[in-house]
């Protein structure tokens, strides 16, 4: 049993049978003698019938459990939810919402369930909205969130309080936050949104403050690791269907029809491959884990002349970070300013299936290419992300209310807990192509493997 | 009262105080002594408590009906409907059906109508579906269509038959109509088809055949003058509204955002009006008939600045075919194939609107585009399409049935009537940018006129 | 030519060739020497362009379009849109808006285009909210209401406002709206609001007040006369697809399953008319127009046996006002307070089909029965419904300011004009069971006609 | 570590530190020496990449994951998925597929998804559907299931195969089964059907058949325990979602306007209680377990006052099974035919709702009442339920293919695995209301506890 400095923010505590549990920071590590609250759950009248409400000290998740007889237990996480004490007096919080990065469905919900939990689990009152992402930290303009600004922005996509990518600089951040007297700050984003939020709460910690720091991780494509999905990911796949129907008619209403739709995904493919198991109309998939090639036997354009002959008309999906390397490889060579849009897999595949079939001359194709991203990202939560973006918000402020600072609100195995920041920046979740969901993908659409490219090919290698 | 030769296809009927009717031509026009049948509708059950149900052969729809007391009464058309008499016997029919062009809401159900109409109304049974538009008649594949084929296809985007465009050889279609024994020529496509279709319909009269040609005109972006309105017409702009919205919650979760949306109008920008009108979340609306410049004073970039200055964020609705001279002019200056894209007037706003701002780098604008396009061609009719559809179907079966032909069946005024080709192709329905529909769309983006571009400045004027 | 008194009303103007106007009141015809102002649209930028923007004072609209060659041209209304002058100074205008009876898509977009247009046209400011209907003039709350306040209104149903039925006093009215020195009153409602309103006008008129009363006629049933068709029809027929589609699915999949489904219709039966044309799946439709009966020869349960044996499923949509005598004659003869629930003809038929089946115990019938009234009537205007409400309310605007009363705005043969109130309360506005319309809903389900019931049935006939 | 006999059908193994198995049962279990083949997705070249693509033997699924440091391992299941050598040679097998109980989104996607996993994974081509239900067994129609025919009904709600409940005679079944000789059989039901599967298998394993008998769980009520989540429980809180948001717009737009929508749930509230907490406009959730009363002090109307009082409006959600007791009551002091109409409890407390106030004259309430419970059952599954579905019917399908027999394919904790029929059919899940998703419930809606009864109050207690 071991627990570590400030520097590395690891707290690992073992048990019997190789139990590891990677706990998070709380705020009594560095500061001593923080006096402590009843926690006002208890006499609300709603929880009086609920005898287990609050979490026992001792809960733990397990991460892995796909187990045999003889494995030993591994690592867990600090189950999350409401705690018997809390460090903050309710009248004492001042608590500030940043959203960060690419819209996500749910946004709002997570926005809208920090406040109303806050206000009224905890009798919380001061809250702020941060002005479109971490640079917002520098402006003047806030915005003062209550229940009732917050009340029906979960039925809108986008975020409210506005977003940005970067402008992330930690000293100026915690200056600010020390100059408004905030004490909890949820940061919901990305991964380069939550190291951000990890140097926050370092920067904070050095200097000794009573500042909760609570991250939410969003991110439309499901690239978090260790949590079971992120929140919006559900509605993206959702709605995708929308734009793979789409394909599919224009593909099947002219002879040799071919739908190309784009769908998010720059660094895993985790959307196209759940849309595509969804959708079962998609002929091939093409995601950033697994490389694939366009010319010669195996390649695409072998597949795509295949298919036509047998069934009149094909769809593809590619997420669009897939083909990258190619991409890269086949604009360099050029310089033109229309150029800058073939960077887009979407554009540049519509561009180069098109050249090769008219090339060709055997084969007179029709291609209609669709990218619904933004279409996709700006809708609202559906019910199901609803539910649980409310729950990941709650997580947040029971965690954050009782003390617990420098972690992230993440379902682990169907279960809420508190993950610490390294855990979930310090890789990238992807579509592992040696498992069993791809298989599954692959067996759906039978698609080439694309694995044995003819000498002097390039592959796609991520 | 003049009655017209072949090359003309003109029947003009005239009237007291000014009454003219353009009528459609008939199979006893050019074929002396042709058999008549009583309707089978009189025997039907169904219609036994419908008085009226046949239309008075002296029934007329008048087209202008915003009149003076004194006004002459101008233009009529045949009124469509079941007629007393039929010029077919329902077990001599053999109908074949065809779809042209872009998909379009609607087709489908067009299809079925014609089946079921011509099935359940007249006891016809032979009905052929040709492949793939016009170049199908050349092909040996036809598909047998019936009420159980067709049942579910209006719950379906596309078109089962297939389309292309162009493929109009008008003697060999005639040569093939004649092989297969076809007396009744269904034909389901835009301005272009519908000279083709006028085409046949001469052919077939030259060589004095009994077959009726009947026109359903089709296209998505209500280009077709007379009629009050094309089917899938209501769909496509209920469809755009989804893209729209998307367009504003991106541009509202950013500073500065700028969400543009492409629609449908090559060369009319209804469905670019209408879906502006609908949404009331555009600032600014350009289609092909109202020129616009970027530059300068009274230019695009002002009014972007302006509104971005005022709200923070703006949303633009770009028709396909606004703006084509700037585009001609800005694209044919380079030469590399990623500008190709750049014919693609939205693609082209983007990089120009990006470019500019960048440049000046004073507002540092966030823009996302959607191009929803294809999305919106492929959805399924919605109730009102679906309706509209039927009793356009309905209309050219009851009259091919009746003799006519060479018409196309159309709502003028909210009723149906027989019109004939040389209406319907030779001229585009425009929006009429001196009107008061545009007036009213102006007034609800309060966009700018473009009417005083600074000099040296390229404006649009299609 | 002939301009009639207080007390009718009526105005009517003729002309040659049978041409007559029924001419709506206007401020001008009870108060002398009002002054005029010019129309504030002529400096509006938006306009300059809009030539043909003002209407024309001789614009009228024919009414009956269908005609002979040698019909006369019969009764004609005023067109609507904006006139060179107006009767009001826009700072001296205070309008309110008043919503009564049940929901309707699109009373959302009533009130904001009347606001919105009140403001951006003509500069009018003050524009006040009653509240819950023709009651809420007698409270003293109402809301200020702004393009502001109004701005996102039209993306949700129901109304801001709120309604109510019934709470009609004239005079204490009219009171109010001196007290409040009200100047135009528009009201949004069905005939029995339009009676109110009319009542309204006369008291206003009698008591030589320059106040303008202008309706806009609300009736999600469509049975209103005259105009094309009401706000919000076409969204409800769009939502009840979804109601149709389900109980076609619950009817496939069991043994003998029937879908039942009640779409609104008190007293005429277009939504379910229009709702079985759009969908198809339907095999039976009773409208209140319609009698029909159950037993015996001809009636329903036979038509049910039958198409269960051909199909083994059935689709039945019944409007709420059909079978009323049937329902009357059953529910009366008993008298627990259960019964009362028996009134709704859905429920009623529900149990009625269950009990015959189960006591003929030759067929196992599973009924399933939706009630989706609430779930349509609640939606928010779709597309189309937000453009023509739009267009309504503008136009209500416009007659108003030009000084014309006692109008009501609405869509004859696709043109909007102002109609007098008497001839829109005259009558209810059927479906025609003699005419083309029924005709072709009949031939689509091949139902009974229910025309000859063995004697001692009861028939219902409204 | 034990193996037990026949008639328990429980299979438990026991490992260190508290690990325990149940086992699901092995055609091996009880016929000796069974041949074996080797799996034929191993060259599948789909498969080539994925390593880990057969499941090891001695994977387990972990039930339960909240744990202490020192807790004992527990109940285990065994994993799902391909295994390295089958039972079956795929050209012997012969399997059908039965649909049992209510309509379920999803119902067509499993089916669909046994015969392509059966096709493509297996080869194998003999599938049969058995036309509505168990008592399908017995009539002569059965339907071959392909590809082909399954291909599109994913999108489809219902189930193609048609439904019925009971009709259970497990003796004919198996002897059917033997003479059609069927060697896999795959249920689809619910807790009802489930124990019909495994008397079912037992009297299979009795008389030594080669049968695998397995089970798919359906309940839209997500009332099967051991489970995650029973599929198309995702798809019916979404679609609850519509008649919530009709309540709520209904409720708001007249005075003391009051929505009660009645959501599925006979013995459990987890629908009501989902779409409660994912939609935030409702004010009281009602379901079976938790009793509730209506009478005074701390009483469902007096919340409905003071509701009415504070915002002027009020949601009510109510599960069909919430109250029963109450009702009972209430009803079977009368008699009439209409009566039996307010069993339904949406029905009855629309009434004694309405009844309450009209007799208190104070507060003049306005009740909607909306049961979408067909609307909600009828939809095709939405994209999350189709991926669910799928991985549900493939896991079965690996079973069965791999010898196992007598068991149900379900979820847990993200894990597919198999569960013994006993399991899930031994209890039903309910909401514990002493747990804390209630408590987010409640804290959601601020409804009152319903714990402290007046004296001689009719509380309901399932």
């Amino acid at each position: 049993m071991a627990s570590n400095g400030v520097d590395e923010q690891i707290k690992l505590v073992e048990g019997p049978a190789g139990y590891v549990l990677e706990d998070v920071p709380h705020l009594s590590d560095y500061i001593h003698d923080l006096p402590t609250y009843p926690n006002p759950l208890q006499s609300n009248p709603a929880y009086s019938v609920v005898r287990q409400y609050f979490v026992d000290e001792d809960d733990t998740v397990q991460e892995k459990i796909v187990v045999h007889k003889d494995s030993p237990r591994g690592t867990h996480f600090r189950r999350a939810g409401p705690r018997q004490k809390v460090y903050f007096k309710p009248a004492d919080v001042r608590a500030c919402i940043v959203t960060c990065g690419g819209l996500c469905p749910g946004l709002n919900t997570v926005i809208r369930e920090i406040v109303c939990g806050l206000h009224f689990m905890y009798g919380v009152t001061e809250v702020i909205g941060v002005d479109c992402g971490f640079r917002g930290f520098y402006s003047k303009n806030t915005v003062a969130l209550t229940p009732k600004t917050v009340s029906d922005i979960h039925k809108r996509g986008g975020t409210i309080l506005g977003t940005s990518r970067g402008g992330h600089d930690t000293s100026k951040i915690v200056d600010n936050i020390q100059d408004r007297e905030i004490n909890q700050v949820y940061i919901i984003g990305g991964d380069g949104t939550q190291k951000g939020a990890s140097a926050i709460y370092k920067e904070i910690r050095r200097r000794g403050l009573k500042v909760a720091v609570a991250g939410i991780p969003k991110t439309i494509d499901n690239d978090i690791p260790v949590i079971d999905k992120s929140f919006g990911f559900d509605s993206a796949v959702e709605e995708a269907q929308r734009a793979i129907n789409a394909a599919h008619v224009e593909a099947t209403s002219v002879e040799n029809g071919i739908g190309l739709v784009k769908l998010m995904g720059r660094y895993s493919g985790f959307i196209a491959m759940y849309a595509t198991l969804a959708s079962r109309d998609v002929d091939c998939c093409l995601i950033p884990e697994s490389p694939f090639y366009l010319e010669g036997k195996g390649g695409l354009y072998e597949f795509i002349a295949k298919r036509l002959r047998e069934n009149g008309h094909m769809v593809i999906v590619v997420a669009e970070g897939a083909g990258q390397d190619l991409v890269a490889e086949s604009v360099e060579q050029q310089d033109a300013s229309g150029n800058k849009l073939l960077k887009d897999v979407g554009l540049w595949m519509s561009l180069k299936i098109k050249e090769h079939f008219a090339k060709q001359s055997v084969l007179d194709i029709t291609l209609k290419y669709i990218d619904p991203t933004y279409m996709i990202r700006a809708i609202p939560a559906n019910a199901s992300d609803n539910v649980y973006s409310t729950l990941l918000a709650q997580s947040a402020v029971h965690g954050a209310m009782a003390g617990y600072t420098g972690f992230v609100s993440g379902l682990v195995n169907g279960r809420h807990t508190y993950i610490p920041f390294n855990r979930i920046t310090e890789k990238q979740n992807k579509v592992v192509i040696t498992d069993r969901m791809w298989a599954r993908m692959l067996s759906s659409t039978n698609q080439p493997s694309f694995m044995n490219p003819p000498k002097g090919t390039t592959v796609v290698s991520n």
